[in-house]
Parts: C-alpha cells; structure tokens; sequence
C-alpha cells in the first residue's frame, strides 16, 4: 500500500515486513495522547497563524469526532498504517480531507510520540503514588492494630529478637515512601515537553512552545532539540523505580508466603486471595503472594531490556526506540494491579496474635537482653556475649530456655547476674526496653506510627 | 464463580484478583499442546484400564470437538476458568458431561503446564533451527557472489587490513552455525516428557509415562517427578540462546546501519526493507535492521526476567513460575520474526562494489603488508612495525598513500625495501597472500565456503 | 581460630569456609568511614554517660592510631577476622585491650556496615556530581567554538536535517544535567543515618541518634530499626543513576567512534586518547570511546546483580547483603575514571569544520527546507513531501544535489517554486531558520548555551 | 613511556588515562596459558622455518625461564606495559634482547587474547565439571541414607503430599546433571583454536595452525579469522551455563536457609558452615547458604554486563572486548567456590528424621490419598476433590487431621469410603504407592538412585 512517505521510494514493502515495523498493534494504547497533543499543537499553529482559522476549525472538528470514537472503543486500527500517529491522520483525512495534512505542520513522528509517552506516563505515575499512598495506609492502619503484638524478629531468618509486629509492617511503610519519593521526585523529568523539536533541529515554522506547553499542561520544555527526539531516560528512570517497588513486594510477599506455611501460621490470608489446588483438595496456597513476587522478574527484565536498547545508540532518533512503549505499558499494568492486590492482601489477612505470643515465649530470641543486662553491668560486651553463648548452649542440650534456667546456674557463668534478671527476659520487657529512636519499643513504635500518618 | 479447587474454601476471591491471577490471556496460546497432551493422557490411561473404554472414547470425541474449533478459532476462553487447562476441561464436561472429569486422573496442572511447555517449544526450536539454516544459505549464497569483492577490513571500526567481502560475511554465517548447535544441543532437555509427575511426588495410579512418551513422541522422561514439575530450565536455555542469536543479529544489524550510512555507503537495502520519513522526504531508513538491534534489549530482558523469577524458590511448583510464559512467547515470535526479516534484508541488498574498490584503494589498510614485507626480509617485527608507522605519518601529512610514496622515500627509513615492494601493497595482492588457514584469501574463502556449504 | 561471637558454637569453620565467607577482602575500602562511626558512635555513648569518660578516652586514643595507620596504608587486614568491623575491633583491643570490647555497646555489624556504606556513598556522590560538572564544562566551552559549526544532522544514522554542531555536542550536556540532577536528589537517601538500629531492633541502651548524627553530619535518621538494617535501595538507586550515566556516556561514546572513522572524519582525537596496534603500523584506534562504552556492559550488570540479590530476601539482614558492596565499589571506580576520561577526549579532540562544510554541502539534508517552504506557502505537508521525495529522487538518479537542480525542473512537479527557493535550500539558510525555541537556529543555540552557563 | 605500537604517533598518553586502558591488573590471570600459547606459536614458526632454529630456541629458553618465574610468582606487571601480552614480550626481550620480537611474527594481539582465554576457560570448565560430579555423589549418599525418611513435600511452599526424603535431595541431583551436561556441551565451542587469525584477516606467513592447535590441545580451528578475532560466544555461553547453575544453588540454599529455620528445624548444618552474631549470642545462622543465595546476583549481572558489551559491535576487535575478561574469572571463582561450600554443606548437615516424621503425621498432606481413592471407586475426580475439600474444612474446623475422623463422618460425605481408607491416609502408604515412574514411591527412588549412579 502507498507510504504516506513513499514519495522517494520505488518499491513497497511486503505486508510481513510492514508487520514486523509496525507499532499500532501496541502503541495504539496511546490514542488519547495522540489526540491530546494534536488538540493543543494544531491550536497553537492557528494562534499563531500558521494555520488559518478555518482550518484550525475543521482539523479540531475531526479531533473532537477521533476522540468521541476512541473512547467509545470504535476506532479500528489498521497495520499498514504503521502507528497510531498515521492511523489518527489517516482517519482525520478521511473525515475531513486533505487539509487534515495540514495538522502535521511544524512537527514530526519524533517529537509527536516522545509527547504522547510523556503524557501517559504522567498520568500513571500519578496513579501510582496514589495506590502506594492508599496500600501505606493499609499498612498503617494494620500496624496500629498491632503495636503490642510480640512477634519474634528475625535476621538470617533466625530468630534474633522479638519485636512489636506493628514495628515490623510499618519497615514497608518506609520502604513505600521512599518509592513515593522517587517516583515524584522523576515527575521534574516527565513533566516536560517535547513537541516543537520537530524531526530533531526544530522547525522554520514560528511556533510557540511555550502556548503548547501550557496548553497541555506541562511545566517545562526541553531546551535542546536533539535532546528532545532522542531521550528516552524519563522511561528508563520509571522502569528503575518500578524495580526498586517490586523488589519491595517481593520481599513483603516472601514473608506473607513465609509466614503463611503450616510451619510458621503466623498470619492467614483470605479466601479471597488464595487458591486451591486442581489435585490437592487440603491446599489454600498464597497465589498472589507468589505472583508477585514473580512479576519482580518482568520488571526487572523490562528495565534492562530499554537500558540494552539505548545502549550505543547514536543520536537522534533510531528505530531501536520504537522498543521502548512494550515494556513501560506491561511495567504500567504491572505495578498498579501488584498494589491493588497487595493492598488488598494485607488488609484482609488475619494476624494470629496467640501463634505469635507462644512463639516469642519458646525461642532464645531474649538471648540479647542478657548479654546486654551484663554489658550494662559493666562487662565488656565482647564477653557479655560469650557468657550468654554458653547459656543459651546449655539449654538447647537440655531442651529449656533461659527463663527456665535457675539463677544459681547462671551465676555460675557470671556473678553479675541477678534475680532481676528474669524481668529482664521477659519477651514483652525485651520489645519495651528497645525503646531508642527508631527501636521496636512500644512507645517509639507509637511515635513512628504518629510520624507516619503526618506524612500521608 | 465456582472454582474448580473450591471444596475448602469459604469464599470467592473477587473478579479483579482472579484477572490479576489468570494466565488465560496468554497461556491460550498452549491450547493445541494442552489438547495434544490430553489426548496421550486418555489414551494411555485406557490402555491401562484406569479408565474404560467408554469414557476414553467419550473424552476422545469431546477433545477431537475442542481440537477442531480450536482450528477454526471459535473457541471463547474465559477470565473466570484461569488458565488454559481449566478453560478446556470446563468446555469438554460442557460438551460431554461430567465424565470429562476423569481426564484429570493421575495428573495434575503442575505436570500438565510443564507438558504443555515442552510440546511448544519442541516445535518452536524446530522452526528456529530451520530459519536459521535459511539465512545461512542466503549468506552464503551473498559470499560466493563476492569473494573477489575486497573490501576495507576494520578493528575499532578503523580501517585495518583488506580483505574479502564474501570473508566478512561469512564470519557471520559461523556464528549462526554455533547458534543452530546450541538450540540442537538444548533439544535433549526439551524433548522430555515431565507428564506423570502429579502434582508433584507421581501419582497412585498405575500410569504408564513411557506409553505417554512415546504417543506425544518424546524421547525421554523425567527420572524425578519434583524435579519435572519445578524445572524451567529448558526455557532459560531457550532464552539464553536467543539472547546469543539476537547479539549476533544486532551485530550484523549493526554493520548494516553503518555501511548504509552516506559516508559508507558500502550497501544500498532495498526499498522493500527500508522506510522513509514523514518530514524529510530524501530519508531511506534501515528501520528493520535498527528494529532488530532494538529487539535485542527485550530477549536479553526476557532472559534476566525469567532467572529473576527462578532464582531463590524453594521445590516445587510455585506461582511464580507462570510468569514463564510471556517473555518465551514474546522471544519465539522476535526471533522468528528477526530471522525472516534479517534474511530478506540480506537477500536484497545491493553490495556497493565500486565504492569498496576505491575504499581499499585510498586508505592504509595495506600497512601491515609493508610491516610484514620487512618481518620476511629478517627485521624483528617490532622494528618492523615503527618503521611503517613512520612512513604512514608521512604520508599523511603530504596527503598521500603509501602506493604513492617514492622508492627512495621508503628506503631512507630501511634499506630493506626494494621495488618488488609495490607489488606487495596492492590491496587485491594483500588479500591474496593472506593465505592462511581460514584467512582471507581468496582461496581460502573459497575452501571456507565449501566447508560451510557441507554443513547444510 | 576463635571467632568473635563464638560462645554457643562447639566446632569452628575451615579456613577455607571462613575464607568464601570473608568480606575483608574488599570492605576494607570502608577503613576510614568505619573508624569514623566509631568515634562518633563512642562520643555518643560518653556524652550519654553510657561508657564513662576514661573509656571513651581510651578508646578514642586507639581509634585514632587506628586512623593514623590507615592513612599511611599500615594496617594489615586478616581474612580471619571476617571483615572491616571485626579486624579493627581486633586491632583496637590489641592495642587499648579488653576496653576495647565497650565500644560495640549499643550497635551491631548490622546497623554499623549500613552507617559505613552510607557515609561512604555520601562522599562518592559528590565527586561525581562534581565530575560531571567539570564534563559539562568543557561540553559547554566545545559548544561555545562550534555554533556556526555546520554539520550534518542524523536521524537513523541517515543524514537528516543540517544542525549546528554546537547544537548536537548540547544535547550530551543536558542529558548529564538530569544525571546530576539524579544523583543529588538521590542524596536524600544516602545521607541518613541507620546508626542506633541495633542488629534490627534498636537498642536498650539510652543512646542519643540525633547527636550521632549531627556528629557524623547526616541530615535524616531512619524512622525504622528493622528498615535501617535491610534497606539497600540508596545503592540500587545509585547503580541505576549510574547505568543513565552511562547509557549517556556510550552513545556519546559510539559517536566518537564513528566520527573518528576514515569514512566520517568529523573529528579527530588527540593521540593522547588513542592507541595503536601491534600489528598494524597506520592504526589510530578511539580505544578510550570503545572502553567506556563497553563498560556500560558492567555498570547495566552490577545494578541486575544487586537487584536479584534483594529480589526476595525477608526482613531483616541476611547474609545475602554482604553482595552490595563489589558492585558499588565497582561502579564508583567505573563511573569516575569514565568521566575524567571522557572529560580529556572531548577537551582534547579536533573538530574538523571543513569536513562537516563539505558535508552538508554534498547531501540531501536540505530536503525538509524544500517541503517546508511548499508548506508554508499553502500546500497540505503530506504533498509537500511527496513533491520533494520525486525532487529528490530525480537528483540521485542524476548524481546531482538539490541545489543543482534548474528551477525550470522544480516547477515541473510545482508552479509554488519559486526563484527564492535556493535561498531556502542553503545548509546554513536551514540552520538559521531552524530558530524555534530549542531549535538548532544559531540565536537559539546561543541561548541555549546561555541557559545552560546560568546552571553551572 | 614509548609504546610498542608507537610509530604512528606523535604524542605520549598520560599515566592516568594509559591506567584507564590497561588490562594487566586483571589479565595477568592468564600469564600460564599466555606463555603456553606462545611456546606452541613459536615451535610452529620454527617447524615452518618462519624463524630459524636459533631464534626459536632462544625465544624458548626465553620463555621457559618466564614459566618459571611466573610459577614461583615473581613476575613483576607494569600498568605501563598495559596487558599481559605487551609485558610478558617485555620481558622477553629484557632477557633474550631484541630476537623477542620476533615472537610476534604472524600473530597479532587479536588472535593471541582470544587464545588465551579459550586456553583458560577449556581448563576451568574441566574443574567445574569435577566439582559437580564431586557434589552429585554426596547428594546421592545423602539420599541413599534418607530413602525411607518421609518428610512433607511442597508446593507453593504449603504442605502438598507426603515424600521421600532422598527424592527431595535427588531433585538437585538431576538439576546438576543438566548444569553437566550443558557445561559438557560448550566445550565443542571453547576447546577450539582463534590463533592463526592474525590481527583479522590471516597472516601472509606460511603458518600451520593445525601444528599450533595439535600443540595446544585443540580439537578444532576456527574457519574464520574474522569470527576468531571478535567472537565471546563461548564465555557468555558460560556465563549462561553458571546462571542457571546458580539459579539451582540458589534454590537449594532457599531451601537450606528455610529448612534450617526455628519452624521447620528439618536439618541442623554443622557449625563449620554456620556463623553467629556479634550481639545476639543465641544465632547459628545459615550464612553459606545465604552468601550462595546472594552470589546468584553476581552471576546473572556478570551475564547482562557481557550481553550488553557485545550488542551492536561491529566486526571485528573493538577494545570493549577487554571487560569480558573480569565477569568470566569473577563466575569462575564464584561457582567453584560455591560448589565446594555447598558440597560441605549438605555432606555435613543433619537431618532430622524425627521432626520430619512428626510433621508428616499432623498435616493435611494426605488429602490427594483420598481424593484418589474415592476416583479408583469410580467417582469422577472433580467430585473427588470436592468431597475431600469439604471433609479437610471438617478436620481443620475441630482441630484434628484426616486420620482421626470417625468413618462415618466420612461416609456422610461419600458412602464409596470404607475402613481401609485408614491404610490408605497413613503417610508412609501415601509415599509407598506413589510407586509411579520417577514418582516418590520407596522403590521408584531406589531405582532412581541407581540410575543415577551409574551416570557418575
């Protein structure tokens, strides 16, 4: 079929090559955006009297009729017409005539498409943050409920101390706002524009950038054409930050899955985010949970997938990045669905407070607090910690634990040891007395807790 | 809705979260392999008289219906059913009752996907090899027209040493010929049967897997049936050796770019596999080879996505591992595509031989004959080179070619030189003389493409 | 030998264990930030009446020997003592004795390793911030000769529009401009103190964090023990950064490389960047372009690695973690040796105007004027481009250039050509007139280079 | 300092920007295979009577002397002599004079790196190899000690069926013969000789590469130089080969670290692979197996950071080829070392039978036994399941497992149980009669166990 930039060219591509090239079966996705960026360019070309008035009229007319089509989802895009930028001017033309032609004036594909990804992904980052903003009140409202739920704490997945459970949700509080952070932070470099660059120079024709810029709502404007045409990094920063969020639900999810084994039972999910099994009629499996952290791969396999393509490539616009729309929309659907369902994940999983309570009352997880009673004592730490090493060996081989150790037995490892020390063991005296600044003391947790909720 | 698995749960998970679980928008693509498999199933369980011959004929006649309307396209996979499995198991119990049921005996999803898998792939690699074996013979054929082609040879992309044009490309019909080894090599853990494996540890009934093996022609089983139900290994194999392809075509892609540059202009492509542009009307774009290179970034990302997603999970099945599908769907169809694409692109360049000639004759590729010309008259090949280097910077300075530097010139640096030295700096004799095994002379690559050509 | 923490262990590793499990090895670049944290970590226990003040003496007398010799590269680490915070705890003890042992009162390896990367990071960052300042200067100042440069314009690597080539070497400086900006609101995260967290809980001991802070001068505090401990995002964050770097650096790379080609001869670099070869006398490789833009490869490849280390990892420290420190100090190494060296070759490197004059003055990059000009004179663009694709085509035929061509010819395909028309077609015409905002128009560049001074 | 490549040239590099270049601080790894390639090169070109016999066997004893010095590790690399090729002739021709140089004679650079690394890597990928058979046989011990231990088998990390211990192990088993088998396979394309190659094109001395491949060991020659000079198939090929080994140890390790946690107390590893904490005195962490988890990171960045060296390099040498030398000795020392600590590791680790058996019988792992004993009566499996689902909602309700349930609570559900349903619940009979091939019955893993035997 005839090239609408066929002009210097003697021979058509074959359909299966066409196929190959062609980006609509993706980028159609950008339809909105398309039509958005046509709306304000071809305004501001009348404004400036690129275009006279009439034509302006019939160009926006045709929009107008593109836009009630699209959101109706009737507009049937076509291959051959390569992208969604010819499809939309094909289709204008066929409404309106040969003066939709005119609509191309001052622009080109490159500045076209690099404002439509810029357009989307300033939408969807703004959903973003909102869904991490709703799930981090999820999770503050959980920890809220659970500030005086001992849980023991665990480094190398050992038990180390015990801790408020409360402490240990609200570390994903954290972990979410700094995802926040960044993603707002990389609006500066999205909320910029690119249309006037034209094909990589500029244009002859006296548009006024600045018209289109507020017009579409952006606050800056990229002071370099080539630049303009040919950065891709506004994507590649999404795709990192992508990767920094999932691999926070990965690891959230590792311990829901975790704590979901008949092993710990430490939390049970809800029906409604679990699955059975197709042979094992016993099986509730956290699906989601696992899903999850799973889908950290294809993030992390899109954010090095666009790094690969941008790799060496000259300036300014290569093909290579036609490779740059597949990946940010499946990071796009990826992320907003793995916070909806994480979300609703954590607000309907019940925590089992007993299971947690015993667990905390039958582990060495107080081990700390004796070293640290004796430290406090005046022993070199170093050797608070050995003295406490040969306790805690003493009970596993005779299957008690420390509170269960008489008095007499662990002076004989050290005099400094008193009757004040079973107060000291206590898991609930060992969550409270954590009570330095940022600790997992019930009072701090509370204070963090305040912190957070002033921030939301 | 009601859940195939729901006999132990209380309550339904809600539309969105069964979207965000299923596998039905991509897993469809299976649906040939699913039935396959489901048929040697029935069959072997018949023939083990663990179902009777009704019910396998039954099962048979419901999955023959399925298999055809699968051929014609009409079969309507639902959200609600999951995946692919549960999609086929509900339209066949449609279609003949509950005894569709009995298929599922003594197996499970975990063995059936794994199946499934593996069918697809088998057929897939098969198709690569073949494709691959396709474009080797266009290069080939492109060599034999070429091999008194001489051309600039290039390290760092300067200009190195002449050589044959047909030698250039036959480097890269080598480097698909590992790739073609590869994907030979990683058919042997492709083509094994993981069905009979259950969910996981076998299963009771008295199944037999070599009967299964051979109905679905696969040439061995796994020995472990943990292992069978867990291992993707052969889909990162697959991935890793397209990523390899891929290097090889962005190489190529690479060169292509660059040699239909204006200043190289060493090959015109042709029209059909070149595109222009919708604001410079003298543009001819290499858009497919730049695509190709582009492409690169998505296998290499669907490689690191789908170790990702392995890495760190515990035996055996997971949910994670359906995230496998996507990116091994996504790299069949970019290498397949990239091949047929690649190989008509070569098939239709126009190799600029005239613009080579005078390449090789107005540049200094020709220096390490002078070096080696000394080398051979008993000057250490150190010396040697300096010797050169001087009479290159000569040159140019005064702007000039070794060819044309006088006699008297060349032996003020070494009295070594004489007049036979001429005959040596001609490009064609440069080529000639590099005589050695797998050299670029001209007999060699003549020996070099009739070694290739026994390979096919 | 007798570990550190080795009191409820009956059996002591191999020295080959303990030597695969040793991070001495390359955490001993953190010496300084270490000893750094302990004098303030120590100050802090006396002022808060934790340690006595003989102690804290005694121990900060050591620290600071400790210091002493480590400025003079005298201390001798022992993969026996496992990594940076064990030898010097060694170290000190042997030299104050068991006093010593107080100064881990109240922290843990886990927060202290944290506090040493971040203090580490803090100071890393603002040298490359720095760096890269110094290489947008010297862009800037390369700019600022080259204005009225002209030069071809690519798009596709196939000339496109003519540009002037101060235009082309600005795009590079703002894309570093967003890397700075990157790196610095990065900054927020790396200056943060997770001192105070104890192994994940906190501590029971009354320590001041604030004071540590202001002592170690960090702005923030983590809110969150347990997110203190296991948070590795600000060095993920600093590897992406990192990889837009370098991205950046190797397509400015490819550039050089392609310019520094016998067939390009845009430029040429000094001899101090280049190397020749062993073999072949005439060579001038761009070795230095070559190296960095492969050693983006590393940079893409530490950031992958790190993200599959965290992918998965519960709460709170794990072993795992020790994985962050080879690729950050890799990448530091990578990215500050790439700037200073890239910062040299552009500094250095000749542009070779009279080249780029004879180029755009051989070329159809003046096509897109010839268009515009039927634009604006009223015709739809679509046909304007189709007009000048048949222009263009009738020259190559010909083997003459748009300009060459009688007005008489033009008029055949449009009476709108007119005799002004060669006016228009001029290369430096298509770059003066190119004067949108953030065009190549030779007032905007200067501008723009305006803009970009106000910035440094 | 003067280069060896430096005719040409006018102007010295500084020392900074030579020690950016310089590749001796890392490929001095390859000094023995360097020097052996070289021994061999030089012994042809005597046979050839390229060099006489007094020069070789000067360049001999030159040689032999430098092995020497290399083995006793007195060799002394300059940064100044950039490689280990450049610094070995340095030395070379300090000892032997000027004759040195004629070492070089038909080689250049770009065939004698690629040697040497095809040198080293054909050697280390025999010691790889070793080291997983090593590991093999000490997973097949451990399972032939454990072939009658049942322990609960997983999926989704949820208690799925009952299994055999040694089938769990023996998984890995299987796992490691494909790791095996594909490092078995790559070795057609390491073990075979680029020298010959020259610079790229070939030599125009009458070398007899056969003689040098002969000499060195290779089965095969490459058949074309260009390809010899500038192919990396083989290391990423390794690359690949070790990811997936990771990926495997990786998912051994999870296991490890899971299996060894408070809750599940599976295995106990010895104190040798164990470490403990320098504050909490009670921790016996799983550090090997979390360090191997981590290191997985390290691998699959070393694999993306060569990938991305290699896309769209044009042929041939281009100097980014140096950074593929740091990733593959980086793999090499990690994968050995991984190997031989995870081989200790599992050699030394207890299991703990008891606990095992005790958790097999207070779990719902045996629901699929009913299930399948209510579809061997008949019932269609679908129906099966859900009656089963329904009967484990009963049990977990009351607190009981299926065992306990009266028979004729049962029999409400389906009057197809009867009283040998309690033979068929009992975990020992639902591991007995999973006796399908490759299944977890005692005699299928016994028959696995050999057949795996007779592979080692």
């Amino acid at each position: 079929m005839t090239k609408l930039w066929g002009g210097r060219f003697q021979k058509s591509a074959e359909n299966w090559v066409d196929e190959f090239g062609a980006s609509i079966g993706f980028d159609q996705q950008l339809v909105m955006e398309d039509i958005e960026g046509s709306v304000a360019h071809v305004t501001m070309l009348g404004a400036q009297g690129i275009l006279d008035s009439k034509d302006v009229e019939q160009i926006l007319g045709g929009l107008a009729e593109l836009k009630l089509a699209a959101e109706a989802g009737e507009l049937e895009f076509r291959v051959a017409n390569e992208d969604i930028h010819l499809n939309l001017e094909k289709m204008l033309t066929d409404i309106i005539g040969p003066v939709g032609g005119k609509l191309h004036t001052g622009r080109s594909r490159n500045d076209q498409v690099s404002t439509d990804m810029h357009l989307f992904l300033k939408k969807r980052v703004v959903e973003v943050v909102d869904l991490i903003g709703t799930f981090q009140k999820t999770i503050l409202h959980k920890a809220e409920q659970h500030v005086e739920t001992i849980a023991p704490g665990y480094t190398h997945l050992q038990r180390a101390q015990p801790i408020s459970f409360a402490h240990h949700l609200m570390a994903y509080f954290w972990m979410l706002q700094r995802d926040k952070d960044r993603f707002n932070e990389s609006m500066k470099r999205i909320d910029i524009l690119p249309l006037g660059a034209g094909a990589m120079a500029g244009t002859t024709f006296p548009i006024d950038r600045e018209k289109t810029a507020e017009l579409l709502g952006f606050s800056d404007i990229y002071p370099n054409s080539m630049d303009a045409v040919s950065d891709r990094d506004f994507i590649v920063e999404f795709l990192s930050n992508s990767s920094l969020l999932m691999t926070h639900l990965s690891r959230f999810a590792e311990e829901i899955i975790i704590w979901s084994t008949d092993e710990f039972k430490f939390i049970e999910l809800d029906d409604a985010f679990s699955t059975g099994s197709s042979i094992m009629p016993q099986k509730k499996n956290p699906d989601m949970a696992e899903l999850i952290r799973g889908k950290t791969g294809r993030v992390y396999g899109n954010l090095i997938g666009l790094l690969t393509v941008l790799k060496g490539t000259p300036l300014t616009y290569n093909k290579d990045m036609q490779e740059d729309k597949e990946g940010m929309f499946d990071t796009v659907h990826t992320i907003l669905g793995s916070l909806k369902i994480f979300e609703g994940m954590v607000r309907t999983m019940a925590v089992k407070t007993e299971r947690l309570h015993q667990a905390v009352h039958s582990d060495f997880s107080n081990a700390t607090e004796l070293a640290d009673y004796l430290a406090a004592k005046g022993m070199p730490f170093r050797e608070a910690h050995e003295v406490t090493g040969k306790l805690v060996f003493t009970c596993i081989q005779r299957g008690i634990f420390l509170l269960d150790l008489p008095l007499v037995e662990m002076q004989n490892e050290s005099k400094l040891i008193e009757q004040d020390v079973y107060d000291v063991l206590a898991p609930e005296a060992a969550v409270r007395r954590r009570n330095s600044l940022g600790g997992t003391g019930f009072d701090q947790v509370r204070l963090q807790i305040e912190k957070a909720k002033a921030l939301l």
